[in-house]
């Protein structure tokens, strides 16, 4: 015997069929809750529940006193979101949209981001079964200004791990990472003023740099940092307001700074009025924890933000700010203007994640797949002659330079047309000086595809020519 | 016998009691995952557990090869967010922070939503547990640029239903309605343009504006919508670029726009090349839809926005814009750079809601509340000799007018002093005409403290001087 919920999705089945099969147009009346019953031989409630999960999804509709109408078809899904755009220019947000928008099945070594099976899905179903049973108000209301206490106490603690004091009123949640940054820059920039970046560095930064009107300057990133001689006279010519980088793994090179240039670079800042925010994303994939500015500094200049979309869920965002206090008090009303409440249910998801006694050996497995993952893409990368500018100790990402000179660019439109998504190394360099470089994501480079579609298109470009 | 968790608990609950009673301080090494397992009668991987999941509270912490020692204490929760900001300025955020930041056991007929057990809390439990089995795909990726597309399915049924035909290129997901209105205005204005508003209007619309530096100009809303010869006379004097108003039902005075004034408003609009975001946040609260800005103009110069903050919840925030496809492709582009993904999660959360077959049934219930609720309300109100501006039809506000010119402001300050948060006029007035003015939410106002509290206030806070 069938059971009730199988019952009521034949009866959905049976109008849906109807309507497919243009048996019954738009504005055609469905056969009465009664009628539908005996002919199907089922219950009324049983019909009545079917339709009435058809008109909450607006395939149906009722009519006061006259029964159910079929609405209009559904328009198809926009050939736009199944389709990426080949003839996009490589502007810094070339990676982004072509990540985002490919259909499956393509291979994406260039995304930023690790494969779904990769992520911490078995927390997030744990919070979620756990959060189903919560209070309604923890289901349905608003955060606090400053975002859910428990998390921003357990953040307080991951923090201090890190050497970085943080009273419970110098940490502000955010709606994610990127979120977190774009506040700081609402709240320090004016259109006009100058921002120091790495050179290379994530390309979103510099998309959101445009949206602020504001002029980024490239500093060159050496295997221990920026270039402090070139950030030096960075900070003469420019007058910059705020450098923005990395905490701990750099995106895209995957170096870390070291103390003796953390001490140096704060110090430069402290002469030149300098603002820093440092972004610690990859914070739970580094083996041995890299010196933080925010620690040395003592949140004074520098900002620390962050977010757990690489290490836990990107589905379910929150981010962070770790501020002066009186800065966390100007950003909360920013973020109260522009956003509101923020999710809090997001918030208690990645509270219960984070304080899940299994994410500890999940992160474990994860940099140990990583490493695995890393020497295989390492070996793969330099079978086709590419070279890789340093090879990193931990985190996703291997910054790599094509032979001979070749157009990143070029190379990553013919992987596409070829369902291979390539990162070109201009989508982050803001001086344009990577165009023969490319990121690999190693958690994304399993695929052997990868290697034959990206060696037929270095043998189809043909090398720039040389001096 | 006790089931394993419990044997887990009782672990960690000895060792928390061992630090909160001052008996292991900062520093002091646990015993070892043997000795507790022994003095404890339980199994080792109890104790592994219970340790791991410490651990992960970052209550304790593994030294490698030493075992386990305890943290730093937690510092307290701060003080700032227990306790009302009693000396904050009236300002837009007044109300906000206010509402968001008192503690559990205070009254809010001044907020803007509705008590928690009036969302639609049971359609989140039942789509927390769908996720918590969907493919972990849903649960940890990112989502494509626009946004769910089922979601936007669901949302182009809806617009339908208003008469607002919108493509599924023409639909973007953003954060909240919030985070909506707040690209609109980052991809239309520039500091120093202006931007008309309705006197009164909400009060966020004003600190956002305010946080894009623009200058927002108030223009009477009468029973019907905007003052036309006062708007008329605003587009000769200010050239504005923007009006943000709300679709159908009004913040703060429950009032809706007439066919004839939304025809004629569109007709001024058209001639002054003027651009109009309507905020459609209580959509579903209307008993019949009032005229939709969006449906006349066929989404030409009229931005369509939203979210399900006030009807399902606010703790999971999805809001969504509908737009000429041109200016949702630059909006598209803008959210990455600004906020990357998007909430995935939670745009599944809402699809599940909005298409339960109990949510239009809630919906019912609410509206059928909400009518008890407003007539409870003006019953109580207008024993304190307030008047109200209108008796609305449906919604959760009701705009009063305080007797004798009474000031709100100082009204509200005497009722947050005894657990009472009250929406004082000029929070939601441009031109700071409405100091005798008041908002109450119909569904926050059932205890009768309120009007014990506001009736002594009202008696202590003597009438301002009459010419």
């Amino acid at each position: 015997m069938s059971r009730p919920s199988s019952r009521i999705d034949s009866v959905i089945h049976a109008v849906r069929s109807r309507i497919s099969s243009r048996l019954d147009g738009p504005g055609s009346r469905l056969p009465s809750v009664r009628t539908q019953a005996t002919t199907m031989g089922v219950s009324v409630s049983t019909v009545v529940e079917a339709y009435e999960r058809l008109a909450a999804e607006g395939v149906i509709a009722a009519r006061a006193g006259s029964g159910f109408y079929v609405t209009g078809p559904a328009a198809p899904l926009a050939l736009a979101e199944m389709e990426p755009r080949l003839d996009r220019a490589v502007d810094p947000l070339w990676v982004s949209r072509q990540s985002l928008e490919t259909p499956p099945g393509h291979l994406k070594p260039g995304c930023g981001w690790m494969p779904s099976d990769w992520l911490y899905h078995d927390g997030l179903r744990r919070g979620l079964r756990r959060m189903a049973r919560a209070d309604a108000a923890h289901l349905v209301d608003y955060a606090g200004p400053l975002g859910l206490p428990a998390l921003r106490q357990t953040l307080q603690r991951r923090a201090a791990t890190l050497g970085i004091e943080a009273s419970m009123e110098q940490l502000l949640l955010a709606e994610s990472g990127t979120h977190a940054v774009d506040l700081i820059c609402r709240f320090l920039l004016k259109p006009g003023d100058c921002v120091l970046v790495d050179d290379p560095s994530y390309f979103n930064y510099h998309a959101m740099l445009k949206a602020h009107q504001v002029q980024a300057i490239g500093v060159p990133y050496t295997h221990t940092g920026p270039d402090l001689e070139v950030f030096a006279s960075a900070l003469q010519e420019h007058a910059p307001r705020l450098y923005i980088t990395n905490a701990g793994l750099h995106n895209p090179t995957g170096a870390v700074l070291s103390a003796t240039t953390a001490h140096r670079l704060l110090g430069l800042a402290e002469r030149s009025e300098l603002i820093i925010i440092e972004d610690d994303i990859f914070a739970d994939f580094e083996l041995r924890p890299a010196p933080r500015l925010a620690a040395l500094d003592g949140l004074s200049r520098v900002i620390h933000v962050g977010s757990f979309s690489k290490a836990i869920s990107a589905a379910s965002r929150c981010g962070y700010i770790a501020a002066r206090p009186d800065w966390i008090e100007a950003l909360t009303d920013l973020k109260l203007a522009t956003s509101f409440g923020g999710g809090h249910l997001a918030a208690h998801l990645m509270q219960i994640a984070l304080t899940d006694s299994g994410y500890r050996r999940h992160m474990q497995a994860v940099r140990t797949r990583l490493a695995d993952a890393r020497k295989h893409t390492l070996r793969q990368v330099q079978k086709l002659g590419i070279t890789p500018w340093l090879q990193p100790e931990a985190g996703l990402f291997l910054w790599c330079q094509l032979p001979d000179g070749r157009d990143a660019s070029a190379v990553a439109r013919l992987c596409l047309r070829e369902g291979v998504v390539v990162a070109p190394g201009n989508a982050f360099s803001q001086s344009q000086k990577a165009a023969d470089y490319v990121r690999f994501n190693v958690s994304q480079c399993q695929d052997p595809k990868i290697w034959q579609v990206l060696g037929k298109a270095l043998a189809t470009n043909a090398p720039r020519s040389h001096a």
